[in-house]
Protein backbone atom coordinates (compact mmCIF):
# COMPACT_ATOMS: atom_id res chain seq x y z
CA UNK A 1 0.00 0.00 0.00
CA UNK A 2 1.35 3.65 -0.70
CA UNK A 3 2.38 5.56 2.16
CA UNK A 4 -0.21 8.06 3.33
CA UNK A 5 1.51 11.52 2.81
CA UNK A 6 1.32 14.74 1.20
CA UNK A 7 -0.15 14.69 -2.48
CA UNK A 8 1.38 16.70 -5.74
CA UNK A 9 0.44 19.97 -6.39
CA UNK A 10 -1.31 18.42 -9.80
CA UNK A 11 -3.06 15.91 -7.97
CA UNK A 12 -5.04 18.79 -5.82
CA UNK A 13 -5.35 21.12 -8.42
CA UNK A 14 -6.67 18.93 -10.56
CA UNK A 15 -9.39 17.67 -8.06
CA UNK A 16 -10.43 21.14 -6.79
CA UNK A 17 -13.17 23.51 -7.80
CA UNK A 18 -11.65 26.17 -10.18
CA UNK A 19 -12.36 29.33 -12.20
CA UNK A 20 -10.99 30.66 -15.61
CA UNK A 21 -7.55 32.17 -15.38
CA UNK A 22 -7.78 34.94 -17.64
CA UNK A 23 -11.24 35.87 -15.54
CA UNK A 24 -8.90 36.06 -12.50
CA UNK A 25 -6.10 38.07 -13.97
CA UNK A 26 -8.98 40.73 -15.41
CA UNK A 27 -10.33 40.83 -11.49
CA UNK A 28 -6.98 41.23 -9.73
CA UNK A 29 -5.81 43.82 -12.72
CA UNK A 30 -9.66 45.58 -11.85
CA UNK A 31 -8.22 45.27 -8.17
CA UNK A 32 -4.87 47.30 -8.47
CA UNK A 33 -6.58 49.61 -11.14
CA UNK A 34 -9.20 50.71 -8.65
CA UNK A 35 -6.70 50.99 -5.67
CA UNK A 36 -4.65 53.24 -8.11
CA UNK A 37 -7.42 55.31 -8.58
CA UNK A 38 -8.54 55.45 -5.22
CA UNK A 39 -5.33 55.60 -3.20
CA UNK A 40 -2.94 57.84 -5.63
CA UNK A 41 0.66 57.11 -3.47
CA UNK A 42 1.98 53.74 -5.55
CA UNK A 43 3.33 53.13 -2.17
CA UNK A 44 0.57 53.21 -0.32
CA UNK A 45 -0.88 50.61 -3.38
CA UNK A 46 1.82 48.42 -2.60
CA UNK A 47 0.61 48.37 1.05
CA UNK A 48 -3.01 47.76 0.35
CA UNK A 49 -1.92 44.90 -2.10
CA UNK A 50 -0.05 43.13 0.52
CA UNK A 51 -2.32 43.35 3.33
CA UNK A 52 -5.67 42.02 1.18
CA UNK A 53 -3.16 39.53 0.49
CA UNK A 54 -2.29 38.77 4.00
CA UNK A 55 -6.05 38.71 4.88
CA UNK A 56 -6.60 36.11 1.63
CA UNK A 57 -3.73 34.10 3.51
CA UNK A 58 -4.54 33.55 7.05
CA UNK A 59 -7.97 31.88 5.22
CA UNK A 60 -6.18 30.73 2.53
CA UNK A 61 -4.01 28.13 4.55
CA UNK A 62 -7.32 26.13 6.11
CA UNK A 63 -8.16 25.10 2.10
CA UNK A 64 -4.35 24.45 1.90
CA UNK A 65 -4.24 22.26 5.00
CA UNK A 66 -7.51 20.59 4.50
CA UNK A 67 -7.41 19.34 0.97
CA UNK A 68 -3.26 19.12 0.70
CA UNK A 69 -2.69 15.94 3.12
CA UNK A 70 0.48 18.36 4.12
CA UNK A 71 0.55 17.94 7.95
CA UNK A 72 3.13 19.39 10.01
CA UNK A 73 6.55 20.57 8.29
CA UNK A 74 9.75 19.87 10.10
CA UNK A 75 11.41 23.02 9.48
CA UNK A 76 10.87 26.27 7.18
CA UNK A 77 13.35 24.27 4.73
CA UNK A 78 10.35 22.20 4.66
CA UNK A 79 7.77 24.94 4.72
CA UNK A 80 9.36 26.64 1.70
CA UNK A 81 9.15 23.49 -1.03
CA UNK A 82 5.72 23.11 0.26
CA UNK A 83 4.51 26.54 -0.58
CA UNK A 84 6.88 26.39 -4.14
CA UNK A 85 5.94 23.07 -4.97
CA UNK A 86 2.30 21.87 -3.50
CA UNK A 87 0.78 25.65 -2.80
CA UNK A 88 1.41 27.54 -6.25
CA UNK A 89 0.30 24.60 -8.00
CA UNK A 90 -2.61 24.05 -5.93
CA UNK A 91 -3.62 27.94 -6.09
CA UNK A 92 -2.64 29.38 -9.05
CA UNK A 93 -1.60 26.15 -10.95
CA UNK A 94 1.95 27.09 -11.92
CA UNK A 95 5.27 25.86 -9.98
CA UNK A 96 7.72 27.91 -8.51
CA UNK A 97 10.87 26.94 -7.23
CA UNK A 98 13.09 27.38 -4.10
CA UNK A 99 17.22 28.79 -4.03
CA UNK A 100 19.39 31.01 -2.14
CA UNK A 101 19.24 29.68 1.14
CA UNK A 102 21.37 31.77 3.93
CA UNK A 103 23.20 29.26 5.78
CA UNK A 104 21.17 29.15 8.92
CA UNK A 105 17.89 27.96 6.95
CA UNK A 106 16.33 31.35 7.70
CA UNK A 107 15.31 33.28 4.36
CA UNK A 108 15.54 32.18 0.77
CA UNK A 109 14.14 33.03 -2.57
CA UNK A 110 10.63 31.49 -4.03
CA UNK A 111 10.79 31.80 -8.07
CA UNK A 112 8.61 31.92 -10.12
CA UNK A 113 8.07 30.21 -13.47
CA UNK A 114 5.21 31.56 -14.82
CA UNK A 115 3.12 33.91 -13.01
CA UNK A 116 -0.73 34.30 -13.86
CA UNK A 117 -1.38 37.20 -12.20
CA UNK A 118 0.43 39.11 -15.18
CA UNK A 119 -0.77 38.06 -18.82
CA UNK A 120 -0.69 41.34 -20.74
CA UNK A 121 -0.13 43.57 -17.87
CA UNK A 122 2.10 46.32 -18.77
CA UNK A 123 2.87 49.38 -16.02
CA UNK A 124 2.98 52.99 -17.14
CA UNK A 125 5.52 55.37 -16.42
CA UNK A 126 3.37 57.05 -13.62
CA UNK A 127 3.22 53.24 -11.38
CA UNK A 128 6.55 52.39 -11.83
CA UNK A 129 6.96 51.86 -7.74
CA UNK A 130 4.37 49.24 -7.99
CA UNK A 131 4.71 45.64 -7.12
CA UNK A 132 1.74 44.89 -9.09
CA UNK A 133 1.73 41.02 -7.85
CA UNK A 134 2.32 42.03 -3.80
CA UNK A 135 -1.38 40.66 -3.32
CA UNK A 136 0.93 36.77 -3.56
CA UNK A 137 3.80 37.96 -0.98
CA UNK A 138 1.20 38.91 1.59
CA UNK A 139 -0.79 35.57 1.18
CA UNK A 140 2.34 34.15 1.88
CA UNK A 141 2.91 35.99 5.30
CA UNK A 142 -0.61 35.82 6.17
CA UNK A 143 -1.23 31.64 5.61
CA UNK A 144 2.63 31.71 7.45
CA UNK A 145 1.30 33.27 10.57
CA UNK A 146 -1.55 31.09 10.93
CA UNK A 147 1.37 28.25 11.11
CA UNK A 148 2.90 30.01 13.53
CA UNK A 149 5.78 31.43 11.41
CA UNK A 150 6.46 35.27 11.34
CA UNK A 151 7.88 36.47 8.17
CA UNK A 152 8.45 39.10 5.72
CA UNK A 153 7.84 38.55 1.89
CA UNK A 154 9.59 40.90 -0.58
CA UNK A 155 9.94 40.74 -3.93
CA UNK A 156 13.38 40.55 -4.96
CA UNK A 157 12.91 40.63 -8.73
CA UNK A 158 9.95 41.43 -10.62
CA UNK A 159 9.42 41.29 -14.60
CA UNK A 160 7.19 44.34 -14.89
CA UNK A 161 10.36 46.08 -12.99
CA UNK A 162 12.74 44.76 -15.81
CA UNK A 163 13.91 41.74 -14.10
CA UNK A 164 14.09 38.19 -15.78
CA UNK A 165 11.73 36.30 -13.45
CA UNK A 166 9.56 37.03 -10.68
CA UNK A 167 11.59 36.44 -7.41
CA UNK A 168 10.41 36.63 -3.54
CA UNK A 169 12.44 36.30 -0.51
CA UNK A 170 10.41 34.78 2.44
CA UNK A 171 12.89 35.47 5.60
CA UNK A 172 11.68 33.32 9.04
CA UNK A 173 11.93 36.04 11.85
CA UNK A 174 10.24 34.12 14.68
CA UNK A 175 8.62 30.42 15.41
CA UNK A 176 6.26 30.96 17.60
CA UNK A 177 5.82 27.83 19.70
CA UNK A 178 3.44 24.88 19.11
CA UNK A 179 -0.38 26.85 19.11
CA UNK A 180 -1.47 26.02 15.73
CA UNK A 181 -4.93 27.36 15.18
CA UNK A 182 -6.53 24.28 13.42
CA UNK A 183 -7.04 20.75 15.30
CA UNK A 184 -4.89 18.26 14.04
CA UNK A 185 -6.62 15.53 14.07
CA UNK A 186 -3.61 12.77 14.35
CA UNK B 1 -17.18 14.07 -39.60
CA UNK B 2 -18.89 15.92 -36.78
CA UNK B 3 -20.37 19.73 -37.90
CA UNK B 4 -17.74 22.38 -36.38
CA UNK B 5 -19.83 23.96 -34.16
CA UNK B 6 -19.39 25.77 -30.82
CA UNK B 7 -17.89 23.84 -28.22
CA UNK B 8 -19.55 22.80 -25.02
CA UNK B 9 -19.11 24.72 -21.65
CA UNK B 10 -17.50 21.69 -20.33
CA UNK B 11 -15.13 20.74 -22.75
CA UNK B 12 -13.58 24.49 -23.21
CA UNK B 13 -13.42 24.49 -18.97
CA UNK B 14 -11.68 21.61 -19.09
CA UNK B 15 -8.98 22.56 -21.56
CA UNK B 16 -8.09 26.12 -20.43
CA UNK B 17 -6.06 27.46 -17.45
CA UNK B 18 -7.75 27.73 -14.57
CA UNK B 19 -7.26 28.94 -10.56
CA UNK B 20 -8.00 27.66 -7.51
CA UNK B 21 -12.03 28.63 -6.93
CA UNK B 22 -11.21 29.21 -2.97
CA UNK B 23 -8.95 32.24 -4.22
CA UNK B 24 -10.70 33.90 -6.72
CA UNK B 25 -13.74 33.99 -3.94
CA UNK B 26 -11.32 35.23 -1.43
CA UNK B 27 -9.41 38.13 -3.90
CA UNK B 28 -13.33 38.99 -5.12
CA UNK B 29 -13.73 39.15 -1.37
CA UNK B 30 -11.12 41.53 -0.89
CA UNK B 31 -12.42 44.03 -3.45
CA UNK B 32 -15.72 44.11 -1.90
CA UNK B 33 -14.01 44.84 1.46
CA UNK B 34 -11.79 47.28 -0.02
CA UNK B 35 -14.77 49.10 -1.97
CA UNK B 36 -16.95 49.17 1.64
CA UNK B 37 -14.40 50.34 3.14
CA UNK B 38 -13.12 53.36 1.00
CA UNK B 39 -16.31 54.15 -0.36
CA UNK B 40 -19.14 54.56 2.57
CA UNK B 41 -21.69 54.17 0.48
CA UNK B 42 -23.64 50.66 -0.28
CA UNK B 43 -24.97 52.59 -3.56
CA UNK B 44 -21.80 53.52 -4.70
CA UNK B 45 -19.73 50.44 -4.12
CA UNK B 46 -22.56 48.59 -6.18
CA UNK B 47 -21.95 51.22 -8.79
CA UNK B 48 -18.29 50.51 -8.87
CA UNK B 49 -18.58 46.88 -8.74
CA UNK B 50 -20.60 46.84 -12.05
CA UNK B 51 -18.16 49.16 -13.34
CA UNK B 52 -15.35 46.44 -12.46
CA UNK B 53 -17.40 44.22 -13.76
CA UNK B 54 -17.61 46.01 -17.14
CA UNK B 55 -13.93 46.97 -17.77
CA UNK B 56 -13.56 43.17 -17.48
CA UNK B 57 -16.57 41.98 -19.33
CA UNK B 58 -14.98 44.17 -22.39
CA UNK B 59 -12.17 42.30 -22.55
CA UNK B 60 -13.07 38.97 -21.38
CA UNK B 61 -15.52 38.57 -23.94
CA UNK B 62 -12.14 38.24 -26.73
CA UNK B 63 -10.94 35.04 -24.93
CA UNK B 64 -14.93 33.68 -25.09
CA UNK B 65 -14.94 34.43 -28.86
CA UNK B 66 -11.38 33.08 -29.05
CA UNK B 67 -12.33 29.76 -26.93
CA UNK B 68 -15.63 28.96 -27.64
CA UNK B 69 -15.76 28.52 -31.30
CA UNK B 70 -19.33 30.93 -30.95
CA UNK B 71 -19.51 33.35 -33.69
CA UNK B 72 -22.49 35.42 -34.14
CA UNK B 73 -25.36 34.17 -32.61
CA UNK B 74 -29.23 34.64 -34.66
CA UNK B 75 -31.02 36.69 -32.01
CA UNK B 76 -30.97 37.61 -28.44
CA UNK B 77 -32.53 34.31 -27.29
CA UNK B 78 -29.73 32.61 -28.53
CA UNK B 79 -27.29 34.60 -27.27
CA UNK B 80 -28.33 34.22 -23.47
CA UNK B 81 -28.45 30.44 -23.86
CA UNK B 82 -24.65 31.36 -25.02
CA UNK B 83 -24.22 32.91 -21.76
CA UNK B 84 -25.99 30.74 -19.33
CA UNK B 85 -24.64 27.53 -20.82
CA UNK B 86 -20.94 28.33 -22.32
CA UNK B 87 -20.24 31.39 -20.42
CA UNK B 88 -20.88 30.85 -16.97
CA UNK B 89 -19.10 27.21 -17.15
CA UNK B 90 -16.48 28.44 -19.28
CA UNK B 91 -15.33 31.01 -16.52
CA UNK B 92 -16.75 29.91 -13.15
CA UNK B 93 -16.88 26.55 -13.90
CA UNK B 94 -21.13 26.44 -12.77
CA UNK B 95 -24.26 26.26 -15.28
CA UNK B 96 -26.85 28.34 -15.72
CA UNK B 97 -30.76 28.51 -17.05
CA UNK B 98 -32.10 30.94 -19.04
CA UNK B 99 -36.40 31.42 -18.29
CA UNK B 100 -38.86 33.89 -17.43
CA UNK B 101 -38.97 35.39 -21.70
CA UNK B 102 -41.01 38.19 -22.47
CA UNK B 103 -42.89 37.53 -25.23
CA UNK B 104 -40.99 40.15 -27.77
CA UNK B 105 -37.58 37.92 -27.32
CA UNK B 106 -35.88 41.46 -25.58
CA UNK B 107 -35.75 40.18 -21.96
CA UNK B 108 -35.19 37.25 -19.88
CA UNK B 109 -33.91 35.91 -16.37
CA UNK B 110 -30.43 33.55 -16.40
CA UNK B 111 -30.53 31.70 -12.94
CA UNK B 112 -27.34 30.50 -11.00
CA UNK B 113 -27.48 27.53 -9.78
CA UNK B 114 -24.41 27.86 -7.89
CA UNK B 115 -22.54 31.09 -7.22
CA UNK B 116 -18.62 30.69 -6.87
CA UNK B 117 -18.44 34.20 -5.70
CA UNK B 118 -20.44 33.44 -2.42
CA UNK B 119 -19.34 30.22 -0.45
CA UNK B 120 -19.17 31.19 3.36
CA UNK B 121 -20.35 35.27 2.27
CA UNK B 122 -22.77 36.33 4.96
CA UNK B 123 -23.61 39.99 4.53
CA UNK B 124 -23.75 42.21 7.86
CA UNK B 125 -26.85 44.86 8.91
CA UNK B 126 -24.98 47.45 7.61
CA UNK B 127 -24.32 46.24 4.25
CA UNK B 128 -27.96 45.03 3.75
CA UNK B 129 -28.70 47.24 0.27
CA UNK B 130 -24.93 45.65 -0.94
CA UNK B 131 -25.30 43.47 -4.51
CA UNK B 132 -22.53 41.45 -3.53
CA UNK B 133 -22.10 39.95 -6.82
CA UNK B 134 -22.77 43.15 -9.31
CA UNK B 135 -19.39 42.32 -10.68
CA UNK B 136 -21.17 39.61 -12.48
CA UNK B 137 -23.59 41.94 -13.96
CA UNK B 138 -21.26 44.44 -15.07
CA UNK B 139 -19.69 41.33 -16.74
CA UNK B 140 -22.29 40.64 -18.90
CA UNK B 141 -23.35 44.01 -20.07
CA UNK B 142 -20.03 44.52 -20.80
CA UNK B 143 -18.99 41.61 -22.85
CA UNK B 144 -22.62 42.02 -24.63
CA UNK B 145 -21.67 45.28 -25.52
CA UNK B 146 -18.51 44.39 -27.17
CA UNK B 147 -20.91 42.44 -29.86
CA UNK B 148 -23.43 45.25 -30.34
CA UNK B 149 -25.95 44.63 -27.44
CA UNK B 150 -26.79 47.55 -24.97
CA UNK B 151 -27.92 45.72 -22.00
CA UNK B 152 -29.36 46.01 -18.86
CA UNK B 153 -28.38 43.32 -16.08
CA UNK B 154 -29.98 43.77 -12.64
CA UNK B 155 -30.29 41.39 -9.61
CA UNK B 156 -33.97 39.95 -9.36
CA UNK B 157 -33.06 37.53 -6.69
CA UNK B 158 -29.70 37.33 -4.21
CA UNK B 159 -29.74 34.56 -1.43
CA UNK B 160 -28.11 36.52 -0.01
CA UNK B 161 -30.44 39.00 0.53
CA UNK B 162 -32.55 36.35 1.38
CA UNK B 163 -33.94 34.94 -1.84
CA UNK B 164 -33.91 31.70 -3.13
CA UNK B 165 -31.63 32.09 -5.71
CA UNK B 166 -29.50 34.11 -7.89
CA UNK B 167 -31.15 35.69 -10.63
CA UNK B 168 -30.27 38.51 -13.05
CA UNK B 169 -32.68 39.87 -15.41
CA UNK B 170 -31.17 40.87 -18.80
CA UNK B 171 -33.07 43.07 -20.54
CA UNK B 172 -32.06 43.87 -24.39
CA UNK B 173 -32.34 47.68 -25.12
CA UNK B 174 -31.17 48.32 -28.63
CA UNK B 175 -28.87 46.32 -30.61
CA UNK B 176 -26.67 48.16 -32.64
CA UNK B 177 -26.01 47.56 -36.70
CA UNK B 178 -23.39 45.21 -37.52
CA UNK B 179 -20.02 46.78 -36.49
CA UNK B 180 -18.24 43.80 -34.62
CA UNK B 181 -14.87 44.91 -32.26
CA UNK B 182 -13.37 41.62 -33.86
CA UNK B 183 -12.27 40.59 -37.08
CA UNK B 184 -14.67 37.29 -38.43
CA UNK B 185 -12.28 35.06 -40.03
CA UNK B 186 -15.14 33.12 -42.09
Amino acid sequence: MAPVGPRSGDAIFSSIDRVNAELFMLTYGAIVRQLLTDLEEVEEVNKQLDQMGYNIGIRLIDEFLAKSGVSRCVDFKETAEMIAKVGFKMFLGVTASVSSWEADGTCCSIILEDNPLVDFVELPDTCQGLYYCNVLSGVIRGALEMVSMKTEVTWTRDVLRGDDAYELQVKLLKQVAEEYPYKDDE
